[in-house]
C-alpha cells in the first residue's frame, strides 16, 4: 500500500471540494497538498474530469518535478505548485482555478480594492494582479516561471504569503494557498465571492472608497490577531 | 432539559434557512432568536458550519453578554444582538449575513432607493446605509458599538425600526430583524433581492426615478395597513 | 366534488411550475387559469407559500371578482385578472411574477428593445413597458386599475394581446398571458430570459442597433406565420 | 433494427447534456452528430422539450435535408447543419444554443476579445460576430443561407474552422462544432463561459488589453501544439 495515501485522499477531497463549491467547470482547476517531510506533493492529474476523478489517480510529485508514484501525468501546472512549496515553507497546499470573476479581475489587470469587512475578515491589503509574464519567461519554462512570477510580485509589493494568501495572475486566474489543502480551497471560494462583491460594488458606486485602516485591522484582528476572538477555540 | 429548547430550536432552524436560501457562504452569518420573558436570546455559535451545526450547539446569551447555557462560544456578533434587544422591545429576531448584493450596496456606500412595488411591499422609505463607524467606537467595544452605530443611523434618518426592518452597515453588510427569527431571515432574503433588482435598474436607466409616493402609500397599506387585504386573515 | 376539480389542477401546476423555473421567491406570483364557458377562473390563494400549496387551495373566482369556490382569499391581484379576462377573449390563462431581470426593467421604466432572434422567435415588439399608473387610479380601484393600464398601454402604442403576450408594468414588474395558464407561465420565463440578454446586450455595447424588419418578420414567421416550419404539427 | 441507432444515441445525449449544462431553457437548442461513411447526421427533431426526449425521437437526415429515417420533423435548423457538414469535412458534431452571454454578444454584434488564457486554451483568435445576414439571404432559404452566412464570416476573417471552432451569429446566438457531437457540446460550454467572462472584464475595466502574442501561443501550443503537454496521452 502506499506510503502516501493519505496524502492522496487530502488532495483527492480539496479537488472535488472546488468542483462542489462551483470553482470550476470540465478540467479548469487543480489542488495539490505537500508532505513537508517527505518533500513531495499530491497533485490532480492533468485533464481529468472530475466526475471519474478517484483517490488512486493523484499523482505523487517531488520539489524537482519527478514523478515519485502514479501512472498518470501531473496537472500541467505542477510545475507552478513545485516552485511555491519549494520557496514558500510554511504553505501546505495550494488551488488554481478559473472561477469567473476572480478570472475577470485578472483579465482587466487591476488588483481587487480592500471594500469591506468581508475581504477585511481574511487579508488586509487589496488582492493582488500580478502583471502578466514577461516575454522572456513565457518562452522558458512557462509553469516553473509562472511561480516566479508570484514570488516577483510579492517582492515588489512587499507583502507576506502567509497573510496574503491568494494572487491573481494576470490575463490568467487565480491561485490560492494555506495551511493545508482544504484551506486554499477555501480561500478560492472567499477570493472569488470577494471578487464578485468588488466587482458589484464599483458598479453601484465607481468612486467607492477603501475600507479605513482603523476597520482593516479591526476584522483581521478579530480573526487573526493575537486576542482573536471570532470561532471556537 | 433545558428550558430553551423550544428557543434553540427556532434559532437553529432559522440559521439553516439562512444557508438554504443561499444567504451565506461558510460561517458568513448568524440568526439569534429572543425569549423576552428570560431576557435571553439564542444565538449560532461562532465559526461552525451549517453542515455541522446541531440545535444542542446554539448558544443561550442575556442581553449584558453573559452566556447562559451552552458549551461553545456566541457568535463574535452577540454584543450588536444584545444591543438590539436591549434597545428595541419589539423585535423577536435578528439576522446577519454577507449575502453578495446587500454586500455591494453596504460597500458602495449608498441607500438602495425605492425603485419598486417589490421593495412598497415591505417597507416605505429607501433601505438605510449607516455610515461607516467613527474611528473612536471602532477603537473600542466593536461589536457592541455596531448597534450604537444602528441606533444613530435611524435617530439621524428618523425611521422607525418597526417599519424599516434592515439596514446595510457602510462597509460591512445587512443587519435584518422582526417579530422572529423566521422573519428576520425572510427579511435578509427580501434584501438581498431588492438588492439586485435596484442594482440592474441603474445599470439598465441611471436615472431611474424613485418610486411615487401615492404607489408606496398604496403598495404598503395592502399588505400592512389597516385595511390591509394581503394574504390570508 | 368540484365541477372545477380539472381547473384547480390546471392552475396549481402553473404556479408550482412558476417555482420551479425561479421566477418566483416566497409569495412573489400568481398564475390563473379560465374556464370560458363558466365565465370563471381559478387562482392561487393570496400569501400561500408554495411549498404548502395545494390543489384544493386553489380560489374559484368569477369575472365580477365574487369567490365562486373556495374557502381561501385569493389572490391579491384578482382583480387585474378579471378585467384581462373579461376583455381579452383569447386568453386562457395569466401569470404574473416579481422576477428579477423583468422587475430591473420595470423599474427602469424601459421598453424592452428587440435585439435578437430569441425575442423575434416570441414577439416582433419591443416588450412594453406601461408607465406607472396615474394617481387617481391608484387611489381608486388598484387592482383593477391596473387591468386598465394595461389595456390603455396596449390601445396607446396599438399593439395585439394575441401577438405581445406580456408587458411590464412601471415600478412594479411583468404580467404575461397565453392560450392557457401553462403557456402564460411560459411566456413569463421568456420575458425574464430576454430581459436578462437585452440588459446585458447593452452593457457590452451600449449603441447595439434593434433587430432588423427583416430578422424580425422571418423569425416570428417560421414559428407563427402560416407557413410555419417550428416544432411538431 | 436502426442502423444508426448508435449515431442516434450519441445525438441523444450531446442533447442532453446541453440541459444539464444549463445552456438552453425549453426547445432553445440543438446538437447533430454526423456519419461520415453514410453522408447522414442525426439531429434533434423541432421543438421537443428535453425532459420527454428520447433516443429514438431523434432524426437521421442527408446533406440534401432529405429525412432518412425518424417519425418527427428535425430541428428548424436542419439545413444549417447539413450545409456544415458538407462544407467542413472534418467536424463530426454540431451544437446550436440561445445561451444567455453567448447570445447577448451576438446582440452586441462584437466579436469576443480575447482577454485571457481560458479563451487561449481554447483558440488564439477572437470569437468572431457575424454579421447580421444581408436581406437578399433572409428573404430565401433561410437556414440554408446561415451556413453561407458562416463560412462567409470565417473567410472574410481568414480563419480556419478546425481551429476556430465557434462563431456568434450577428442578432442570434453561437454555433459551435468539433470532432463529435460531445466536442461541439464541451465548446458551447466553453464559449459561454469565456463569453461571461469577457463581458465582466469590461465592465471592470473597459481598457482591458487583449492577451500578448506570446502567451496566445504558449497556451495554445501546450493543449494543442505538436508538443502538447496537457491532459494524459
Amino acid at each position: 500500500m502506499s506510503k502516501y495515501k493519505e496524502l492522496k485522499r487530502e488532495c483527492y477531497e480539496a479537488n472535488m471540494e472546488l468542483d462542489a463549491l462551483n470553482l470550476v467547470i470540465y478540467t479548469f482547476g487543480n489542488v495539490s497538498a505537500v508532505d513537508r517531510e517527505n518533500e513531495v506533493f499530491a497533485i490532480k492529474p492533468s485533464g481529468v474530469p472530475y466526475e471519474t476523478l478517484k483517490p488512486e489517480d493523484i499523482v505523487i510529485v517531488d520539489f524537482e518535478n519527478n514523478i515519485v508514484e502514479g501512472d498518470m501525468r501531473p496537472s500541467s501546472d505542477t510545475k507552478t505548485h513545485a516552485y511555491l512549496y519549494k520557496n514558500w515553507e510554511k504553505i501546505g497546499g495550494i488551488a488554481h482555478t478559473h472561477a469567473t470573476h476572480s478570472v475577470a479581475w485578472a483579465q482587466a489587470q487591476k488588483d481587487i480594492p480592500i471594500f469591506g469587512t468581508t475581504h477585511a475578515d481574511h487579508l488586509t491589503a487589496d488582492i493582488p494582479c500580478a502583471p502578466p509574464m514577461r516575454d522572456e519567461l513565457i518562452e522558458g519554462n512557462y509553469e516553473h516561471n509562472t511561480g516566479i512570477q508570484i514570488l516577483e510580485c510579492f517582492r515588489d509589493k512587499n507583502i507576506s504569503y502567509q497573510e496574503v494568501q491568494m494572487v491573481l495572475l494576470g490575463n490568467h486566474g487565480p491561485f490560492s494557498w494555506g495551511k493545508d489543502a482544504a484551506k486554499a480551497v477555501y480561500n478560492s471560494k472567499v477570493l472569488e465571492e470577494v471578487a464578485k462583491m468588488a466587482y458589484l460594488t464599483l458598479q453601484i458606486n465607481p468612486e467607492a472608497p477603501r475600507l479605513k485602516n482603523s476597520l482593516i485591522n479591526k476584522h483581521y484582528d478579530r480573526k487573526h490577531g493575537k486576542d482573536a476572538y471570532y470561532g471556537q477555540q
